[in-house]
Parts: C-alpha cells; structure tokens; sequence
C-alpha cells in the first residue's frame, strides 16, 4: 500500500475541524468536564474495505496531542460488519470534538475502497484492470486516489500535469494540423514532454487506428460497445495499450474486460461512491 | 435562496484547480494556441435541481478574468435533461483547464440539491420539513448545506458552535447530575450559552418526557418507529420543537412524517447523494 | 473556566512575534551570547484578576522549545500587587525577544478581566448578569471574551453568525413587512435558523410589547433611563429575557441592575479597558 | 501623512470580518432582501483627532465592491463632535455586515490620534517630542504607530529589528566585558549592524555619562526625576539624544519637556488609550 | 513561448517585496512626495536572451495598480546591450520601492536564458537537444525552467513526480531483485505508474544494455566519454532515447553532441548562471 | 556565527519539498521499500567555506522525523574538497526524497560563502571591510546574507526598512529643495527616523562634500575610480563613514581597499555566486 503524505492529511483535517467546531463546540464545553476521560471504539457497521484510517487518527490527535489510538484494521483490509478499526483513548471532550469529522473521512474514503473493490472482483480472471478518474471531490484527489488503490484499483494520471490525453476538444483546435489532427497532436506533445506518457482519446476505429499510427502510448476507446472495444484491441495489435472508457458500471464492466481491454475507467468509483456505515461507541 | 460567501468559494475552486492543473495542463500547453477562442455550454444530461452554478463559474474565471459566462438557469431551479446551464465564451486553454473542476463542483452540488428535493417531494402535504446534518463531506459543509436549500430542505446547525445538541455521549458524563442528566446539561448550557438553542437527543419516551420538562428548545427522537414518534409527539405536545432521525429514506420518510415531527433529518442528503450527469459541450 | 483554542493562540503569538522581531532581534543578537541562561518573573504591579497566561506561555515556547515555564497563578484569580504570574528559564535570547509580545497580549487581557470584574462586583447581590459585546479589537475576539469570563462576566453572542439580533436598521429594512416589523422579523429568523436564539432591540415600550408577542428569546432594551427599564420588565413579565445596553458605567450600573433587567451588557469591557501594569523581572 | 500598506490593510480586515461574520451574518441574512440599498453616515460623537479611515473603507469595500465611500474627513485632522466622517452607500447587508467591524478598527484608532494629541498639546513650545513604544496591541503595531503620526506624534523603532536599544538586561549579560558593559554593548552592536542607531538606558548620571562617551545616538533616561533629567542632559551635553521614559501622563508631561530632553516616550499613547465614540447611522 | 502562471508569478512577487520592504521603504517615504511622478527605462546593459519580463511587471503593477508598463522586448528575444526592455510610468515611490526586487528577478532570468542560448548555440547541427535538471534555485523551479524555454532548452522532468528516473541509488535497494535490478525497476514502475515516462540512469555499457532490454523509454549515460556515449548510442539501436550528463561545459558540449546523443542535460544552466547586467534608468 | 530563524528555515525548505516532490516521489514509491534504512555522508567535492547545513538538516527532518543527522562541520569553516558535512541516517525514502532540495540550498549557500571568502582574502590587511547588497535572490535575503557573514563578510542593511539611503533617484526628487538635495533630504530623513542611519551616495567630490556637511552617517561613493575614493576619503576626514561600490571584483578590490574606504559592497556576492559541488554518498 503506498502512503499519504502526512502534510496533507493534516492540512485537510485541521481545516476540517476548523469547519465543524467554529468557535467551540459548545455542547462539550457545557456538559463535559476537561478531564474527564473515555474510550471509543470506531467499527465498521456493514461489510467495506478500509482506507483512510490515518485521516481518522489525525482528527483525534489534532484535538489532543494525548490521546492514545490503536489501529486495529488496515487500510486494503476487507472487514466484516462489527469489526472494529480504532481505539481511541482520552480526553472525552476531544474525542467528542473530532468524532463527526473522523467519520466523515473515513466513511467517505472506505466507501471509495469498498466500490472499487466491487468492480475489480466484477472482473477477476480478465486480463483488465480497474482505473480510477479526474471525477474526483475537490480537494480529495489525493486521498481519493489512495482509497481506490485500497480497494484494489489502478490510478489514472493524478491531473492535468502527468499525463498528456488528447481528447476531442483538443482535436478540435488541431482540426488543420498535418497529416491528421491525431497524428500532430502526438508529435506536439513529444516535443514538448519527455517525461510524459501520451494517450488519445479514439471514438472511431479510424481514429484508433490514427493512434496507433501516431505511436500513442494508450488509446483511449471512448463509448464503444463490447463489439466496437473487441474491434479495436485487435486493430490495435498490441501497438499501444486500450483504455475503455463511458458506460461502465457492475453489470457491464465484465463484458468490457472481456474484449481484451487493458484499463477500464469508471468515474463513478469517485463521484458516486456512498458513504458506508461506521460509527463510533463509547465504552463505559 | 441565500448567498454563498464569495470568499469561501474563491478559496475553494483555487484550490481545486491547484490540485488539478499543478505545474501546467501538459495536454492543452502542447496543442491548443494561446489565442484560441471557444464558446462552451454547460448542460444537464439528466433531470436535476441546479446548485453551485457560482463555483463552476468561478474556475473557469480564475483561469482567466476575460472570460464571460451567461447563467442559463438558477439555484434551485428543476431543469430537464438538456437544459442549458451556462454558457462559457473566452480562451480555449482556460475552459479546458477549469472544465473537469467546474464539473466537480457543479455535479455533487446539483446531486445534493436533486436528492433533497426528492425527500421535500416525499413529504409533500405534510408539516414537517426535511434537514440536513453535519454529515458533510469535509472542505464542502457551507456548499452542501447550501445545496440542500436550493432542494428545499432546510439547514440543521452548521458546526458544533451554533448550537447546543446534547447525545448520548454527554449525558453519560453528566450521570450522577441532578435531578437527572437531561435537566442538568440543559440548565449547564443555558447558564453557558445565551444565544444559543439547546436540543436534546431522547431514544426513550422517559427521556422525551425529561428534555420537555427541562426546557429543551428541541428533541431529538432518535431511531424511533413510527408509532414512537407518534406518542413522543403526542406526550410532547408542544412543549418543544420535535426532530426524527435515524432510518430515514425515500421509502419511510412519509411515514415518519405523517407522525407530527416538525422536522426529519437526514444523512443521506450529503453523505451518499450520487454525482448527476452534467456536460462541457464545445460549439463549433 | 473554559479553555482558549491552542491553534488560536500559536496563530495570535506568532504572528505578533513576527512584528516584533522582523528581521530579527538586533539588540540580543549583538550582545547576549547564545548560550546565555536566564530566569524571569512575571509579575503583576497593581491588583488585577489574571487571563490570558496561556497567550504569554506560547510566546516564551515559540521562541525556545527548551524554555521552562512555571504557572504560578491562574486565570480568573484575583491577585495583589506583587504577585507573582509566571517563572520562565531558559535561553536569555529567547526571553528577551518575547518578553514585550508577551506582556502586550497578557497586560490587555488582564485589563479587560479586572474592569469586567469591578463591574461584576458593582451588582452583587442583584439577579443581573453583565455581558460583554462585539465591541472587541479585531483579531481578539476569543481572547477578549475568554477575559471576560475570566472577570466573571458572561459572553454575548460570539458573532454576527451564533444569533440572530434584529436592531433598528434591520427593522427599517421590513418596514412594511405584517402584522409589524418585529413581528415579521423574528417570524423570519425562526424560519431560517431552527438552532439559535432571536432577540429584538427595542427602543419603547411599544416595541418591547411587540417583541414579547413575538416571542423574541431576548429583548434588549436599548437606551433606557432605570425607570423605563423597570417598566419594560414588568411589561415583558417573563415571556422573555431582558438584556440594558447603553451608558452603563461603574456608577449607573447597580441602578440598572436594580431594574430586574436579566443582562447587561457593557462594550467598555473590551473596547476601553487599560492595560494592567505586568513586568518581567530577571532574577541575578 | 505616510501611508499605511494597502495589503495590511486588507490582510486585517479581512481577518477581522471573518472573525465577526463566521459562516454568515444570520440576521441581515433574514430580514434584509440581498437587492435593499442604503445610505449610511459614519459620524463622530465626540471631538476626536482622525486615524485609520482606510480600515473602515476596507471594511465595507470587502463585502461588497460595489459599495461607494466618500471621505468627509482626513486623517490627522481634529474635528469636532458630530462631524461627518464617511459616507457609505450600496448594499444594505454589506453595510451591515461591515459595520461592527469598520468601527472596531476606527474608534480604537482615533482613541490613540486623540490621546496622542493631547500629549502634544500639552508640550506645546518645548523642543521636545512625543513618541510612541513597543506597547502596542499585537497585531496591530503598524496601525498604531501609525495613528500616533496622526495625533502629531513621532514614532519610536518600529521592532526589535530597526534599532538597538540596550537594557539593564542586555547589560547584565555584558557584566564583565571591558572596559565597561556599556561600552562593549555599544562597540559589538556597531560591528553587526552599520546601518541602524544605538540606544543606551541609563538609570543613573554614572551611565548616562558612559553612554554618552561610548557615542551612543540616543540615551534613554529611565524613571528619573525632572531634577535628574536636567542633569542628565546637560552632563549629555549634545553628544547624543536624550529621551525620557517611565511615570509620563499628561500631568507631568509638561516638566519632562521642560528639562531639554529631545524626545519623551508614553507607553500610554497605545497601551491605554480608550475607542472614542464614534457612529454609523443609517438616512431614511 | 509558453506561459508562466499568473498566480505563481503573484505569489512569488509578492513574498519578495514583502522581503525587501519590510516595514517601509523608508528611503522613499522621507525623500519623495506621494504624488511625484516618474518614468523608468529597464535596459539591458550587455546582450542578452530575454526573459521573466512578467515578473518585474508584477513587481511594478503590485506597488501601485496605477502604474502603466510598456513591453519594449518579448521573452526569448536576442537582444543587444542598450536594448530597452520596459517602460514603467506612475508614481516614483511605487517605481523606486520595486526597482530592486524587478531587476533581482530580471537579471537571474534572463542569465539562465543567455547561458542556455550559450549551449544551444554550441551544438547547432547536431540532433541533440539541451535539457535542464532539478538543481534550480528552490522556490524558483517554474521561473528557472522557463527561462531555459526562453534560451532555446527544453525541459527535463519538473520534479519527482512527472517522470521516473531510476539511478544508482534506488537500483541499490533493488539488488537481489529478478532477472536484473534494472528490469526489475521498470517493470515495478510500469506496474505502477502508467502515465508516466520511465527513465534508467546507466554507468556502464552492460547497464545501458539492460535497459534498453527493459523498455526504458530514456537511458541516462552518466559521465561518460565522447568515445562511451557513441559506443552506447550504437548499441542502444534505436531502442530508447539517450541523455548525457555529467561533465558538460561550454567547451566538451560540441563533441558530446556529436556522439549522437538525443539529449544533453546540463546543470550549470540553472545551478550556475550569473545575473546579467540590467539597469532601471529614470527619465528627467 | 550568527543564527537563522527556524522558522524561516522550515518555510523555505517545505516549500522547497513540495515545489519538487509534488504529488509523489514516484521513481522511490515504485522501487524502494518504505521500511529500507540508508545511510548517507553529504560531502564537499572542491574546497569550500561551509554555509547553511541547517538547511539541509531541515530538508531531511521534514521528510521524516526519525532521521538521524551528525553535524560533521560547522558553517563559516573552510573545508578541503573530500571534507564529509552532515552524515544522515534513516528511511531511505526519506534520504532519496530531499536529497537534491537539501543539495540546491547547501550548494548555493556555500558558494556564496566561498566567494565571499575569496574577497575578504583578497583585502587581508587593509582596514576595508567587505559588505553584501540586496541584489539577493528573491525569497533567499536572510540565507543568502548569513552565507555573507559564514564567508567573513558584513551586512549592509537588510532591506528597504532598516536604514535610510538616498540615492540619485531620490535627489531627483529633491531637487529645489534648500540649501541643496543632500542636505535636505537628509534632514528629512533624520526628522522622520530617529532609529535609523542615514547613508548619502555620491558620485562627484561636490557631492561627498555636501553629504559630509549635511551629517550623513556614510557615503555611498559610486563608481570611483581609486584615485577618486582616495580624494574622497580625505576630503570625508572621518566626518562619516565610507563605502565604495561599482566596479569591484577581485582583480580591483584590493586597490579599492587601499584607498583607506571604510565598506566595499560587492553585488556579485549574491548575485553571481556559483553553486559549489557538493554531493550526496549512500553507503552500502
């Protein structure tokens, strides 16, 4: 599993305290005395794939240099419901203080992890692999990104800065360009970035072919039927790798493995992922 | 409909697009000039309650002040599938740059707004109003608390300092206070807090009949059937403003409304409202 | 007594030893060898009621994480002259440096506590309460109000945004709104925001009636002589809580307080309290 | 008059705003229609000496740029009570919204110009000058240090980075340097910072002598008497400056001035000067 | 020519008047009246290849938002001593207080610029292009590269996070790794990254070998001879590109370019560039 | 040695990291297990005098807290080509991570150390001192001036703020003023800034008269010949201080020193510093 960066996660989820708490949390302040202290349990309510536990420590810990927390899952774990994630021990107040935001980090981030999951079980046994999107929430991608390789997925180019795809709108601009607006796309973009990996956005087999042609390294089949991917691929032969793209979801996305697709995309593994059910009980 | 801080979303969308574009959009720099003009309409690609038309409108402005923009439709306006949203004219490199934020921003926030608006319609004819809660996706509590009005819900506190909202959790460290727990955190935050609301969390009718007679502002009817809620009401009976939660959907929520509650809160609202499908079109 | 935000705080004081020491502390650096220890006493010179330790703490530690503080007093403490607050020791680098921020932070904040608790003692006995006001020094809210509890005074509304408080210039804005303004305007507020208290200023007793049919939580009575104070209590007659506002000082207040009035609240608290004499003194 | 820095200006108010404002201004947002205009007066209610009107104008143009100021009066000048200091018209809720804020910063500031003032007046046909300290509200020292300017005021170092200024502290440090402390302390300050002045405090004739005779510019003499300030300076005998410190009120002021120091610094002129009175009202 | 984004530019502008200015520009605020105007020529003092005019616009245009700029040269442009570059008008203080930080980052631009046309210059001819490295100035990453654009370079990699460049150090953590460290390292970034280039640094001929086997897209030949560098684009065949590095000055260029080597990055282009002479003439 | 500011330190060197670092070190997440440890010697590769280590300590902290690092020099010292710096152990990740940020600021650093060293060697034995400017690299004055002082040479003034130099352009400004710019300006500096020195540039025999006469505190002399700074000097008589800039460089600095100038300012101390070598030894 690879690692968030501990500056940003900290920087999200002191801006997430700061959002909820304001200028104090008030109910706390007039309840419950400074030292009193607590135990939580953090548990999965429902089946679901960890991701982002370290979110969830960082909420209790910026609350309270004291507090005590034990991992008791990890993130790319698959849980039952009622299994128990997190420990956390100390100050009632800020443990109190950082529940909501700790949930609603980690219920978001395992709901990611557990979709993804969903789809690469969908197509085990094809030689494709499940991609992630720019779809993401803003100011989430990196953590988003994470919770899709927690649930077992790839990641597509992290933004606009890593990557050169030319889609249509692109095209569009080139609509002039010499030998063909795919073909001057491509040597554009090689000379201007040796450090990047160029993919083409194709809706027809001409224009698959013209990247392939154009020596693109991925092809990107935007809205094809099975049929149409199938047609591709071998059009393709192996010149560049082929990315399905539109149209996917749990009941389509293993017909689209099985035309020999290297990737498959689905946007909805971050902007339509719900949130699973986890909650946090106190122990008396 | 109530305004968003200008400030706030300026923040947001220029974060976004930093997170998005980092050291440069490669693909456009390589093949779009910089003098391209283009004129692009944003669109509903299925039936939605419009929220958050300003974020949008401010990614594509903060990639270039000489944009202009028409908004097509309104804040919580129902719009068709189709229906033009905005129309963007300026430089091409700076709509490609802001368009995938643009949509980020617009498709959560019309998500939200269009699922509210299913459970307003749900209770229709009833007298109780639909809340949201302070399960929010962190970074965005202002934007989806925003987006539920445009649905025609209505806002529940915005953090934990503008409210005083007493649970479980603080009643069991205010165990041994007399008369009893409820009396005494409501007369703790009351002598604590002038300005404020107190509402209290009751899960049985004991404690509904306590928060009434402690003065509580609101009860919290936590996880009750239908026929609970009903005698809690009754056994309230006007004492206090009443609020149902827990277990809520689309299939019981006219029940739980046809109980008298004044109000049904609902996580749903910002926790799992699915992305709808909005589109950049380029005009040629 | 209630606790100030530690991320507050660190923000507050770096900032102000940022604009004191600039591009460095020239003085020290040119004669105070680096290796130099120290010990210091913070010391009150004049009888005052302490707050705000906490701020003078964070200015010594921002300067030398190895500096050792002594608390030898604590905030909302009544002490005589000569008292002793705080002990550092540490690096004589470090203490010089902050030594003005920290005695400029805690001789205001110690300020406002001891006015706010001659106030305070100037109605013992009466049912009134005193209250501070938005009348603050921008960038010190918290800690000025912090200091006012620290006096044994009671906190207004934090901001514009934890209560609603319809003065006359809102009244003008619904002037024609039904059956009355006031009417309207609470009628409103209750329609927006279920979570906070609604108070209306009233300048008659006209008013005063029309706020309390309202069902205003609060009614401030803005301006009054004693005697028509003790004629709005007695109009209000419990439906809501009285708060007196304007020309309170040390000698009119016990008057007011006699009325029956709930609150008082006094702006001269933050906006003209002098700051107490503190020193720091190095021990040889 | 120098000018204050537009990006300070901004950076404070803005704080400011945020501070008071939070997640929104509930009661404009209420009562008043976003479309309401309004005309407001910001008018003395005493005589006072202007400073700072650019915050105020900062305030209102920050909620809404389309708000339109007018200033009916300059910084530095006396005006009498009543007198009109700025006209504001445009939105009503950006007004409103503003206004706490506009009048925190500008009552605060021409408390300082107008007790300033009062400082000058009262040495009126000395040769001395009155200058402000590092006892200003953190956050705040530009502000203030500008607002002493205004009230005929000269400015002492700005921080601890514009000047050396050796104390009783730094001395003991330099206890044992030949051939005395204060001669080392001036000599190893003159070998670091060619570009700044060097002052000396002296508690006794003895030091003042030894300041003076290690060129020290400016020689500060500490809580002396009227009788040992004009020892002082005539011991000092132009080789350096002389400035008085310590026990100044406008009392005593006059005899300070009177024995030929050059310069009197008062604490006060920031530490404890009260807001003046100083309204908005809004025209009909 | 590219573009540098107006944000990165604002914000490095700003921190840097922030830097120079401090409290005041105390010179200016004694000597010129706020209202005197002026004219500036900036004028290349020896020839030079332009670049980063943008910046010391920002400078100017950040002082005073009335200051009038005209550009008299573009970025990029060859220009000869006397050459004028700008003409700034509006107030003499803005001008004057951003003269010093304008001209800071002119002439280090522009310095990079020239040498980089040095080297470009050196190899005409030939197929080999000029890269820069990451050994930039920090902070100044984007402007450095730029300005390599603007001499006729192109660029390397950003940062570590748009290409993968596997050299000895990482090769040494995958010692035992199957068939070879090399191919081992591909194959894990391919697994890994698929939008981005994979680059393998090579010290020996058998490590080019082993690289171009295992698809590196780009082999780094490091510090090889002319002789080494021909004899490993020989053997590399066509298979990937190649990059020399490593003792490559004004004087070796030539003949390493003729080794038939794609590219050449040169460290000095940014690590060692002298600032050109430039200078701000005002007009009387 | 005097000391950096810690947290001007972790502010440039994080943002440093996260300028090259971006969304990931790729080439080390692909290839290097997050648990391996490392051990690495930073080295000089030529002689240099040592500058900035702290830098690079904070590079390597901030990627990892549990790095261990051994000081094995101390800025100001001249080490031989070979001499080992820092020796850094912990994560290899880590290590990898910062290398080249750690090397950019060392590397520069210690080059502008190292010709500093050059000119003050080049004038052992006169009475001149050698003095820096602010044609530093923007966001780099305080490193860049402290690699001065590491070097053997002195501050100027800081910046804009701490101290007074007029200069042709301000003349300009003054130019009616009586009985001559010179005098004028400086009296009005004096009147405005008790704390600061008042510098004067001359450029004719005339001038250096009159700033003389007018008390400046030195005498900027521009570009003189040596015969010039000599008559210069003795015309002075000691009445101020004198520096001679312009056309300095180690072949003409000496002759300068000569003439018996107080400072010589040498732009290309900073502006035109090469990097040194300096590198980065993993051991095995």
């Amino acid at each position: 599993m690879q690692s968030l960066s501990h500056e940003d996660i900290r920087r999200a989820v002191r801006a997430a305290l700061a959002e909820d708490i304001g200028s104090g949390d008030v109910t706390t302040l007039a309840t419950v005395p400074a030292t009193s202290p607590a135990v939580a349990i953090m548990r999965a309510r429902e089946p679901l794939v960890v991701a982002g536990l370290a979110l969830a420590e960082a909420a209790f810990r910026l609350r309270s240099r004291a507090v005590r927390i034990k991992r008791l899952a990890r993130d790319g774990q698959q849980v039952a419901a009622g299994a128990r994630l997190l420990e956390i021990s100390g100050a009632a107040r800020a443990i109190l203080g950082a529940e909501r935001v700790a949930l609603n980090f980690v219920q978001r981030l395992c709901g990611v992890a557990t979709l993804t999951a969903r789809f690469v079980d969908a197509i085990k046994g094809t030689r494709a692999q499940i991609l992630d999107t720019r779809k993401t929430t803003p100011g989430w991608r990196h953590f988003e990104k994470y919770a899709v390789v927690c649930g077992g997925g790839r990641n597509h180019r992290i933004g606009l800065y890593d990557m050169v795809l030319i889609k249509d709108n692109h095209l569009a601009a080139l609509r002039d360009a010499k030998p063909n607006p795919i073909a001057a796309g491509v040597q554009r973009a090689r000379a201007k970035y040796l450090q990047l990996k160029v993919e083409v956005e194709a809706d027809t087999q001409e224009q698959v072919e013209q990247a392939a042609a154009a020596g693109a390294d991925i092809i990107l089949l935007d809205n094809m039927s099975p049929a149409q991917l199938r047609e591709a691929v071998k059009l393709v032969a192996g010149r560049a790798k082929t990315e399905a793209s539109g149209g996917v979801n749990l009941k389509t996305v293993r017909a689209i493995a099985q035309t020999g697709v290297d990737f498959i995309s689905v946007g909805a593994l971050t902007h339509s992922a719900r949130a699973v059910d986890i909650g946090l009980d106190f122990e008396t």
